[in-house]
């Protein structure tokens, strides 16, 4: 079905279902995503080490960039100047800019309670310890019933979030998916807090939607987003809520608990209370152990910065390895002639054996890290080629008892 | 003509001279180098950030990979296992490993001396302090009549370089040219050291010719080295000597003097003794500068780690920049929607803008190197190519005023 605030340029149809995975083509103006499909991070408007020609190459369907920190560097204003954000990188099929509300997330409550991906995502505010600390008079973001006013982990100065200002942000972006200025929560939050937060989260999401009705010129969706920590009632509250709102596609955000079976749960309070017809994101996840999971409970959509982060340190996919995992600094791909994965037509695997590779990694050459993300993209796609075909099937039990991928 | 001990896989044939310059085909078992020509620097078996398909799509004709840092890491035995240098690194066309002469020179005179490349050649060698350090009697290399023996800089580790054993390490790597083992010094060394330490090469020069004659197997070219500092009687000397001996073609390495005058004086010496109808290389010259200087004093083929290193510091060739120069990082770029170059096909010109590669720099995106270097060696394989034909033209002079590239 077509659907919600643009109707012309987007569709989403679900060709099957396979208890509650689905298999369906998101239709945006860029291009058509298979679902289920994982989408690439290119927070900067880069995948990390991978050119645009590259991603196209291993059959990535989509890329999340991040408004938060395209705002900061180069700046929105500088991106519309030169086109747009498509313009910009290069980049030629689907497109979606996360909001920034995680990044914000990141600089204040995760920081205060040592949870989160901040060391990973933030490698540059631990550089900061001479202008802010962690205390909580010098913290990095405030909330307020409006939206969060930041420092820049780059140069200090101040900027202000709203949910207003977010989509009139990611409309200069221009990317095809757009998400709502949502507050995230830790883990650490109780239920109190939890339960505040996601009703500003609720009363921005209302904001973000009257500003995309009223002035988004361009064909953008807006994808809402479920909160409500790992509290039941709260997630099945702002699932409720989000759903009575015509979005064009909603996400699954903040924090999704403390372990895997936590994370597992929040898709089963959530998922089955979204709108069927519209597609399903989950945000931050999709370790090769999560795509079954997240799947077959639902999800159409799901990022996640594990191919390029494995890739950094050495580590590729294959179906040849135990646990489908290589880490190819391993002694024992010194002497090996083969390719990562025979038959995977990726550039690396064409070309280059494991031993070359391992080489690579261990005078630090850069092409190493390109030549094992592309590689683990191509993986991934082929993974996620077979749970589409499995799921047209009607065989996706069977197919996750295939891959057995273990649960690390 | 055909040349040399292997009569069979190469010969060197000069389609025309202008001056001192000329224009031609050097045949070798992997293809044919259009000569003069720029050789990618590939120590490690790669070329910095540009993988083998990377830097055939630029037009680069040939690599020169590195005997000593390929016997340090991986060596030359689990190389020969993986079926050689070619099959290990990917790359199918001509290829040439140089000896590691300079590479123990860096180790023992240049460090002594505080002069050569030993900083950005051997950034590792600066963190051994602990270790090793620059006292005398701490040298990490010692040069005696037979040959050289070195610490590793990679775990403290004893090796002998000899000049046979050089030449067999080449055999089991396989490129196509070997170079032989020589002794560098340093433009700090006296006369008589200076002296001294060419007889010494000229010693192993025949000796690395008779291993070559008697135990290479694969079809593989030797050079000799011409040495001598900047000492006119030594250079004509070291000539003269190499031109007796009959390799198949002839490098100028060592000291090049304290300017780029006294490089120009060095090659206007040795040069015109050297046999004219075999090729002759240049080792370790070719910033934008040097190209036309060297080719018009003779030079066949040169290489530079110029275009790569370049490109780490965000800096790329373009014609249209004051001296073919353009500091990407500049603010000036900041809005720049043109490619580096118009009318480059390269990856990085035929998608992305200046002010996007920017960003990918100032970000730190690893993939702005590879395409920053990318985009130099097509920059540079484009002006050798109207070098070649200028020669054919017989108008390398007034193409060097049209170019007219500042020499800074």
């Amino acid at each position: 079905m077509t659907f919600g605030i643009i109707k012309y340029m987007f569709s989403f149809e679900i060709q099957a279902t396979d208890g509650e995975a689905r298999t369906g083509k998101l239709v945006t103006p860029h291009g058509v995503i298979e679902t289920p499909s994982f989408v690439a991070v290119g927070t900067q408007g880069i995948v990390r080490a991978v050119c645009a020609e590259d991603l196209e190459a291993t059959g990535v369907q989509a890329i999340i960039a991040n408004a938060y920190h395209l705002h900061l560097q180069p700046g929105e204003e500088l991106i519309d100047e030169m086109g747009g954000l498509y313009r910009f990188m290069g980049w030629e099929g689907p497109l979606m800019t996360d909001s920034g509300g995680f990044q914000i997330f990141s600089l204040g409550a995760a920081k205060e309670h040592g949870v989160g991906k901040i060391a990973s995502i933030f490698p540059e505010v631990s550089d900061l310890g001479g202008h802010f600390n962690s205390k909580k008079k010098d913290r990095l973001v405030e909330i307020d019933e409006d939206g969060a006013t930041f420092i820049s982990y780059l140069d200090g100065s101040r900027h202000r979030f709203t949910p207003e200002g977010v989509v009139a942000l990611q409309n200069k972006l221009g990317a095809d998916i757009m998400l709502i200025l949502d507050e995230c929560t830790s883990p650490l939050h109780d239920y109190a807090y939890t339960r505040r937060a996601m009703g500003r989260t609720h009363r921005w999401a209302r904001k973000a939607l009257d500003a995309h009705q009223r002035h988004s010129e361009k064909a953008q969706a807006l994808f809402g987003i479920v909160q409500g920590g790992a509290y039941q009632d709260l997630r099945e509250t702002s699932a409720l809520f989000m759903a009575q709102q015509d979005f064009d596609g909603y996400a699954v955000g903040g924090s999704l608990g403390k372990s895997k079976d936590d994370m597992h749960r929040v898709l089963e309070w959530t998922v089955p209370l979204l709108p069927h017809g519209r597609p399903r994101h989950l945000l931050g996840i999709g370790k090769m152990e999560d795509i079954f999971e997240v799947v077959m409970r639902g999800i159409d959509l799901f990022d996640c910065i594990a191919p390029t982060r494995m890739a950094e340190t050495g580590t590729v996919f294959s179906r040849e390895a135990d646990r489908y995992a290589m880490h190819l600094l391993n002694a024992r791909y010194r002497e090996d002639s083969s390719p990562i994965e025979a038959g995977c037509g990726c550039v690396a695997c064409r070309r280059y054996s494991r031993a070359f590779l391992r080489h690579l990694f261990a005078v630090g050459e850069p092409s190493a890290i390109r030549l094992a993300a592309v590689h683990n993209f191509c993986f991934l796609e082929s993974m996620m080629k077979e749970i589409r075909q499995a799921i047209k099937e009607g065989r996706i039990e069977a197919l996750k008892k295939e891959w057995s991928v273990p649960q690390w």
